[in-house]
């Protein structure tokens, strides 16, 4: 059975009604339960077990704002805004605590990565490059001048699988960008364009970094990514013809995987032919759900 | 058989090799057959049929920057960034337009006005405020100041019915939004935000719109929605409990629909419970694909 995709099932109550209200969102402020989401930099800092770390809200930084990240058994979440270090990237540690952190709360966290990374790059108004101010506790920001308002993106990526073949004889193409570690390969991805459906970008995608022609495309999972903000959707497309014209800027390498030799990289077996991306990327949870006939 | 969703099956081969060569970019602007998308303020004039009217590129406009469509049969096609009146509205008569025009050259409209809506709003460097440049022919914005690179939004946005009972019994929720037009009812929907998964966000929209807890959510399909830019993913959702709560500042009303009724309203019976959204909508196709068993 597969696993949940990863940084899903946050047991966050998101709570709008709280955003629209500055009087509910002082309330909550003041609740003297409310808890601070515990952060080294922007990444999360663990309870000693795999959950994240919180604190009093009392003690939040006295210069960064507060985000309400939602409510949990009704107590009020939030996040500081801290600025973001990192600028996009993800720090060396990250994916060994996310590796160890309680799937739910990898959930949480992202809400609190994604805002805290949107709100360090969108202090000025995209429409009049005056300086916005926060508004919906934290999920928005709205420009003084020209009074346009601003809310997160979420930009969404199509990760997919070609598919040659069917049934037991069935192999998926798999590929590794330049900057991934030795051995290790994955779905190919790309940003979705404006104009674009879901199935059509992940025909345009196949062809330009593999040369391969989709010829059906079915939807299996999706998750968000935040590193800064993606909405990943994963995908299987069947292709014809098997033969490869790499992009050269996007991949070193690309090649088609049995059943058999999927299964072994999962099981981290040593004579494996590949090493899958960590447990709570979605191309893990895709070549799972692959295996189980996705 | 569901028609093809809305805003799909354009014939535009997106070529980002030419956005990433300067030279390459100079080249199809100089090539004498490239063509200019005919435009009334923001909206497509048609070519006397129900296709996309072009000029030559030499009548564009000289005050205007270009954006790279793409190439159709091997020719540039180009959109003028022309300033957007609208602000994120759409003008009266752009559904009349919409409804005659080919579905292909609807998906080619769209990413015009996608990128002429984005470039309007997006002038101006959201990490520091300065003006950006445009670059990447049309497919981005540079900032001169702080180099931060900015690409167009596509906001993902969840469309879904929730379903309840089975079979021949099973009945949709559909609702309508206090801006419709009488008797117009269609599939709720809301933006999907930053840590979601599209199931999560599907689940968490029907609570808050209409009291009804999900209990399964299955993909339908997908497609652009270019007012301004949308990816509009559309779901089935199963519900156990089929109770109603309202959120009044989101639905003036909503209801439970047959098979039978929603067949009556998209064959636009006289006496039909309710009036579906028009065609090029993916509530519509949605409709369809419920009724055909998706």
């Amino acid at each position: 059975m597969a696993h949940a995709p990863g940084f899903t099932g946050s047991p966050l109550d998101r709570a709008e009604h709280i955003r629209l209200t500055p009087e509910a969102f002082e309330a909550a402020r003041a609740d003297p339960a409310a808890r601070l989401l515990r952060l080294d930099g922007i990444d999360p800092v663990l309870d000693g077990g795999d959950g994240l770390g919180w604190d009093a809200l009392a003690q939040a930084p006295a210069d960064a704002p507060l985000a309400l990240l939602g409510l949990i058994d009704g107590i009020p979440h939030f996040t500081a805004l801290v600025a973001d270090p990192t600028r996009d990237g993800r720090s060396p540690g990250i994916f060994a605590v996310l590796d160890r952190l309680h799937p739910g709360d990898a959930a949480t966290f992202a809400a609190a990565r994604s805002l805290i990374s949107w709100h360090a790059r969108h202090r000025f108004c995209a429409n009049c490059g005056t300086p916005t101010d926060i508004f919906r506790a934290g999920w928005g920001r709205r420009c003084p001048s020209c009074n346009t308002e601003h809310f997160p993106r979420v930009d969404p990526v199509v990760i997919m699988l070609a598919e040659h073949g069917t049934g037991a004889d069935a192999r998926v193409l798999i590929g590794r960008q330049p900057s991934f570690p030795p051995q290790r390969f994955s779905a190919l991805a790309g940003f979705l364009e404006p104009a674009e459906s879901i199935e059509e970008a992940v025909a345009r995608e196949l062809h330009e970094e593999a040369g391969v022609r989709a010829t059906r495309v079915r939807y299996v999972t999706s998750q968000p990514w935040p590193f800064p903000s993606q909405l990943m959707i994963a995908c299987i497309a069947c292709v014809d013809d098997d033969a490869i014209t790499l992009d050269r800027n996007e991949l070193d390498d690309a090649k088609w995987v049995t059943r058999a030799e999927v299964a072994d990289a999962l099981a981290g077996a040593a004579d494996a032919s590949f090493i899958p991306p960590p447990r709570f990327a979605i191309a893990y949870t895709l070549f799972e759900r692959w295996l189980e006939g996705a």
